[in-house]
């Protein structure tokens, strides 16, 4: 059997950390070397994820305290916090030039350096790097992934939003000015950190939406759509929490151009993802559920037709913390180092 | 202290019906008399709802056993099946023709008969009765409903969305042709009855949609908002079940008329709904939460500008079984007995 | 209608703070004048608990500007954290001496002052506040309560505890070294303070034990179970969280002594409660379910017999927010006052 | 590669079912040759469980269909309801005399054919294949399972009871007539039948207790129990559901035995275990929580000192669709086949 591949992972006490190693530990080609968690440094993961006590896992350190240039890594995902990525990925890439990073922050998924200070209100402070990303979505740029050696792994949102909208704009099948998204998400998409209102408490029989008009992730589907349309588009997005742990489910509304109708936008998706290992295009007129793809890698697309004659709805989900976030990154990096894009992600959904 | 009404309840063994109970109990100036429920006739109510053991009710009976010509009621409450409701309370009035009725179900919301049997598939059973009901949006029919004998109680859904939309459309604000009612819902809007796919583990940690594109409650919608809007009217609605047990939430995406904006709309609803005693109005810009409606009668509404010049994002939020339903149904039982509109419905909301 | 009495609470944002206001907002005979929660002075109530924004409730103020010997109050809720209470308390009554106090926290209810100190690690500050404090238990100190100044509100576990086996020790009807308390809590039970441990994202699709063999209730029934026994009685108590909100579950082992049966435990507990308001014991083999006193008063009471011979399990449920806190503290209010003991608690459950 | 061993499952449209379609389509050794649901006789599994829908799996068939002597089935999954079990296994034995069978029900489970008449109110139908049947609890009769023709996969309350019980009451270390099992679990434990009781508004925010003082689990505890004390020994043991999906937790109250104490117990556990590759004693003075174990074959057990001197608290931990069911069901088709025993079911837990 080949020697495993050396993985790091930055930040491995939040959500997206647990993730990785929950997806790691499985993968047949890759070996875990390094933990970091600056607040946590010493103590093992079993202390922070008490899930993982019975494996034997390296003893989370500090960032400060690695040895970049001695590490060995063959890849690092990072799960750090927004801005804090920019300033620490500047400096590994300093010392230890080789190494080759998943980023699953949202840090370098904008290209425009303007569109950055926009929606971040600062500048960016390692637009070298930025430069050289790839935009992780694997769908749209495999090819360009497999070169890489920054990868900006996609949002949850934007990416449950884009690989049903991408392949419709990219046919010029929709009209641009019309286009509603209505994103519900479970609460791990707002991670680990102890604030009032996400206490159990809090959330628990409720439902609300949050960031009305004017959420940043906006600023990556704002990019993307208009890549994909090959003119501007903005859409209406508003995203929501489910009293749920897990999951993505984006209501779409979309008007056709010229005549296109719910059906063709059905064909169009079915084919184009026909071969891919993680979309599936359910028959035209049946929708998707969260539940389904819990746990596993999955886009679920389903495309139903309005009463409203050239109108249709579509509904698209998956696990925010799996294709998501950390199963995505663990794709980006069976791409980037060469391995089969499914090793360590294939497993099926948990349901219930 | 005046002599109390006299109330029943046909259908006491669903949810609606022991939302009418719970609240009934505690209204200054009725008792109830009478309670049906077929499959559980001969038990007590403590034994299909054990909340209300302690309290001191009539025995649940078959309605076929009710003595309607010396009932002697004041008020009758019908949260039966649609379907059921129009050939029972055909029988009742014929019975009992003095009687006045709220009734819950969906059998009399529809004022054209030809657009109740495309919905439903079928003829009325009852047209001569549709056409004394008046619809029961108390904020809209409030003086019609005081004279009525028979008050079709609204939907949950369409409560949720109309109190919102109707007065702008009402002031010819909005485009009628491009509204999105992407309206989720709690479990308890599905009624009692056993299914599979109610099941709390099928319903916990997940999110689904249903009733795409083809929702009955369109109909109501159609109805209602052509006559706000003086003309036809089709809007985009899709329903969602979220796994909790109360509440309906809306997001409603509306772009404005002749230069009308998100903040003109907030101007609207503040002003139409500030004397009422059920919709509170939130400052501009900012969203409810479905949880700090629930157990009350309370509307929360909220009005947010998108980003994109022109349209805006309405939330609206409310507990499907009350507002939405039982609450409603005492608002207008209230009315129409020519009591206070607040009795037994002034209750705060119950959170956490 | 008699001048309503002048209420006051401290701490109304915390979780039984927000419960005190959903009652006392509906109490015939009480208006709430004075609402402090310090960090967030200056607010509206409205501003920390959102369902309250459309109703007329006094400005959130700190503390140490309420200007005490010029409140005219009648009653003051204290609803602080433990040992805050002491100090804050002492302090009040040294400048209003004629102020009467139901206190939430568990500062007041050990009357002895080692246990206090055995338990907390510290002395207590307070101690001649605690020599005239009354234990709050209604249904066993109805009479002194009447006469208190000051009433120490029992904990949730505790009288979801002591209600079920208070009667049963009175009349030596089990074993006393054998007892097994198991209880359970939903959520509202660890307050509102964010901590990684309670959002909601670790809580949902889980359960766990904490406090194991070592909590602090366990003083309180040593203190009662003793009282009643006429002897020292140490129980086996386990806390657990559920993920819900409200609720307070107990399954309770115990062994008949002298014969004793579980059917004379039954008969006991139901001649024992039965002209009480508040506390419903169902009939023999029957156990009761948390939902179905959600948001009530009411304890409901079950025992069933073991298949051991000579051995009964005894369930008892409450909501810990209402009977378990909020909900006895009006209870305890109206007796200190002089009011109807039901006077703004007697609202059903809600269920669902 | 070794050729994948063909493998049938009896039931596929329950929970347990599924269970064992996720952990085998993963499984390196085996391929799913066989699929039945008679109510849902020619669909796709995709249609029952959407979550497999990608998946190549056989169409389902009814059991009547099934050609036994050609099936040509290396071992048989039976996950049918209890006493239909019996049956059709009597049958198939018949007509497949070589084959193997790991059966998930209840109804080969107990040697004694007086003690399966007394809690199941009939005889047994099939005592001969009875006498064949291997009790498949892993841990203790590992050896006789590989021999095994017939397998009983056990229950999951009395997994998570036995494991930590069985090596305790070998030791002789714990008093065997004051054991106290409150046991809890999540609602798949019921299964997928459609029942009032179990849908999502009646589960959800409450807890309640099942089966008090007479539940069938029991037999198979006082079976097990009995043989590890070399005497009678029948504990007290109450079921509870918990809204969540997934998760057995057991709080066991026990006494030590001539002077055994809690540290004793931990350590006749941790010694015990220290090789096993599915369950892991924690820390003295730890308790698991069952969120960490879920979607895993994992048992976690904590052993807590009570105040009371020489009491101990345990508590065992584990999920019940993995190990208390189909994760041990394929544990011991590893042992029958003689396959790694891990394999397919080492995925670590799914948290959050």
């Amino acid at each position: 059997m080949a020697e495993k591949k050396k993985i790091g992972i930055l930040g491995a006490s939040g959500y997206t950390g647990a993730e990785l190693v929950r997806l790691l530990l499985r993968h047949p080609r890759v070996e875990i070397v390094l933990l970091t968690a600056d607040r946590r440094a010493g103590q093992m993961m079993g202390d922070v994820f008490p899930q993982f006590a019975p494996y034997d896992l390296p003893r989370l350190v500090a960032i400060d305290s690695v040895d970049w240039p001695n590490a060995s890594l063959d890849l690092l995902f990072c799960a750090l916090p927004h801005a804090t990525t920019q300033k620490v990925l500047k400096d590994v890439f300093a010392k230890a030039p080789g190494i080759k990073v998943v980023d699953l922050s949202a840090d370098f998924r904008l290209e425009d350096a303007s569109a950055y200070a926009k929606w971040y209100g600062h500048e960016h402070h390692a637009l070298e790097l930025q430069q050289k990303a790839v935009y992780g979505l694997v769908e749209v740029y495999r090819r360009d992934i497999r070169k890489a050696r920054l990868v900006a792994n996609p949002g949850c949102y934007t990416t449950c939003a884009q690989l049903p909208l991408v392949p419709l704009l990219k046919a010029r099948a929709i009209e641009t000015d019309e286009i509603v998204i209505d994103a519900k998400s479970g609460m791990t998409g707002a991670g680990r950190s102890a604030k009032e209102e996400m206490l159990f408490s809090e959330v628990s029989e409720g439902f609300n939406a949050y960031g009305i008009g004017h959420h940043r992730h906006m600023a990556e589907l704002d990019q993307e759509f208009s890549k994909a349309a090959g003119k501007d588009v903005m859409v209406s997005f508003t995203p929501h929490l489910v009293p749920m742990n897990r999951g993505i489910f984006s209501t779409i509304y979309v008007r056709g151009r010229r005549g296109k109708t719910a059906q063709d936008f059905h064909d169009i998706l079915a084919k184009h993802y026909d071969k891919e290992p993680f979309v599936h295009v359910l028959p035209f007129g049946k929708a998707p559920q969260s539940r389904h793809v819990r746990g596993s890698n999955m886009t679920f697309i389903g495309v139903v037709a309005d009463r409203i004659a050239g109108r249709a709805i579509i509904i698209s989900t998956l696990d925010n913390l799996t294709k998501g976030a950390s199963g995505q990154a663990v794709q980006n990096m069976n791409l980037v180092l060469g391995l089969p894009e499914t090793a360590g992600i294939d497993q099926p959904p948990m349901f219930p």
